[in-house]
């Protein structure tokens, strides 16, 4: 795998020596953001769902949205797989080179890793990044009166998540196996396939692997976010996270929380008609998780960068999130296979 | 678990946001050390001969000898754990605490983490450390002419191992299985048990929680250490590998690597008597894996620092490891419980 993974200027030892030297100074000074997400088979993703490929790109933009959320630029990654027997050496390279095309997106490199057995495939990255501004953007800040702003693509995964749960969508592994089965039962499933439709392979795509907008992180941070998260676990339920830890009320508008055509167009190949395709539709945006999207808040007098829109208004009050001046109540949430 | 991590000066973000912020300045400035490194259920430990604390200092202490074999001080570390839904909250915490002692001893902290879902425990630990000098001690930079040293205890671990392994020292998990069993079969081990002898309950100790000599790695850059490793996988393995790295023959003294009186006496514990017990100790001190101490070289001029004892020269030849002035052909090397 080693010999797949670039150099880059700040890279002084890469991979291959008993860890690796980073020179984090020039454009890379400063404090220097660190986390740790891990994906594992089953819980997580499905080989049957999700290429090699796929996964490399999961694990790295998940651990790179993270960075970002704090107003980070990431740079480097360690990755750690375990593997079973039976994965092939080609699985563990093509995981590689999803790893590799997700840090060139983001500006970062692998800069080490390691390598075990196990009795399923168990993917640990760990991102570091350097602060856009002296200070990170935490979940605590907001305070009365921010501006509530999210950047695109809240449900998408969601709605590609469901697309493949019920067979609309087949899991696209390239030269694996070509019927998708149910993950409980291994049954095949018997939903339409619906092959061709760009709209909805986009969707699934998404799911499979997320595209954050890094850079949206660090514009935030510069113009002076008081509060982000990333959206990992849905919308709603991370908006609550912003409201505990800063001890307000983030009340949402549910006029800038209407599903998108895509999102209805996926409802409907799902067989909702009218009202219940919408439902269904907003239920993505507002619950549906691994978007890894982010989330902030800005003072009012801010404009917002351009990758943020605004959804709501941070208010006093017993901390939580509200829809249209209301308690949201709603279940959901990300949803594990199992 | 994450109320459980200490502060500290340089953690101005720890754990519980989106990520860690650290500020590598003052005392922590210089090139970044980074290394990540699993340990698997099943593979590299037992729950029954290892305490959840043991794992916790064993997954940190591999991480930090790797950061200190390039001559780094080790200050943070980032965990992530992978259990399943058999393992209660406490040998988290317990795992937790493990984590909490061994950065007290490195003077490290924790600053983040990450708990998911899988059919087996899963540890994967990054550490990050600070270069003691600006550059890094590689594997490849021995020089014909210096001097191989190495630190305390190679054989110690791999005695250990055999000591639980044929059941003469009791996993010694304090609230578990009261009875040490077979990891394949699942039957008692029916070794003699002796209980109370202060050598091999230390030897069994250090394997279950090795005792890397971080400062030494430190001490060796400072010293001027051309080439640098952590015996992970047993003296002559490692050596090997600066062998290979640096293109040139470690010729290993056998007088300086006879085994100490605490790997004989385990030997004979084990059954073995005169040569034979002599031999055995010699090929856990060869061979043995999971020391975790530090291998180097340096040029024949320097003065070695205290923990550091020599135990041969670097010569020109066919890159590989000579015992006596002949190239060494033993088996062993770190065994895997499978």
């Amino acid at each position: 795998m080693i010999d797949r993974y670039p150099p880059a200027p700040w890279l002084t030892v890469g991979p291959g020596d008993d860890a690796a030297v980073l020179d984090l100074s020039g454009s890379l000074a400063g404090p220097v953001v660190a986390c740790t997400d891990t994906l594992v088979e089953g819980q997580d993703f499905l080989r049957s769902w999700s290429t090699a490929r796929d996964i490399g790109i999961k694990v790295a933009a998940q651990n790179f949205a993270d960075v970002a959320a704090m107003g980070g630029r990431p740079h480097t990654l360690l990755v750690s797989l375990t593997t079973p027997a039976d994965v092939p050496a080609s699985w563990a390279n093509e995981m590689a080179d999803g790893l590799v095309a997700e840090c060139a997106r983001a500006g970062a490199v692998v800069a080490g890793g390691d390598v075990s057995a196990g009795s399923e495939i168990v993917v640990t990255g760990t991102a570091l990044g350097t602060l856009a501004v002296g200070r990170a953007v935490l979940r605590s800040g907001a305070s009365t009166g921010d501006v509530v702003a999210v950047t695109a693509g809240s449900g998408r995964s969601g709605a590609g998540w469901a697309l493949l749960r019920e067979g609309v969508v087949k899991g696209g592994v390239p030269s694996g196996d070509p019927v998708l089965r149910d993950p409980v039962l291994g049954d095949p499933v018997l939903g339409d396939l619906v092959l061709g439709d760009p709209v909805l392979e986009t969707l699934v795509a998404e799911h499979r692997a997320p595209v954050p907008p890094y850079s949206a992180g660090v514009e935030a941070a510069l113009a002076g976010a008081t509060a982000m998260i990333d959206t990992s676990d849905g919308l709603v339920r991370d908006a609550t996270r912003i409201a505990v830890s800063s001890g307000v009320v983030l009340d949402l508008d549910p006029a800038a929380l209407n599903p998108g055509d895509d999102l209805l167009h996926a409802a409907k190949a799902l067989g909702h008609g009218g009202a219940s395709a919408t439902d269904v539709a907003q239920d993505w945006v507002l619950t549906g998780g691994e978007d890894h999207a982010l989330l902030a808040c800005f003072p009012p007098s801010v404009t917002l960068p351009a990758a943020f829109r605004a959804i709501g208004v941070v208010r006093e009050g017993e901390p939580g999130v509200w829809v249209g001046g209301r308690p949201f109540t709603g279940e959901g949430g990300w949803r594990h296979w199992t």
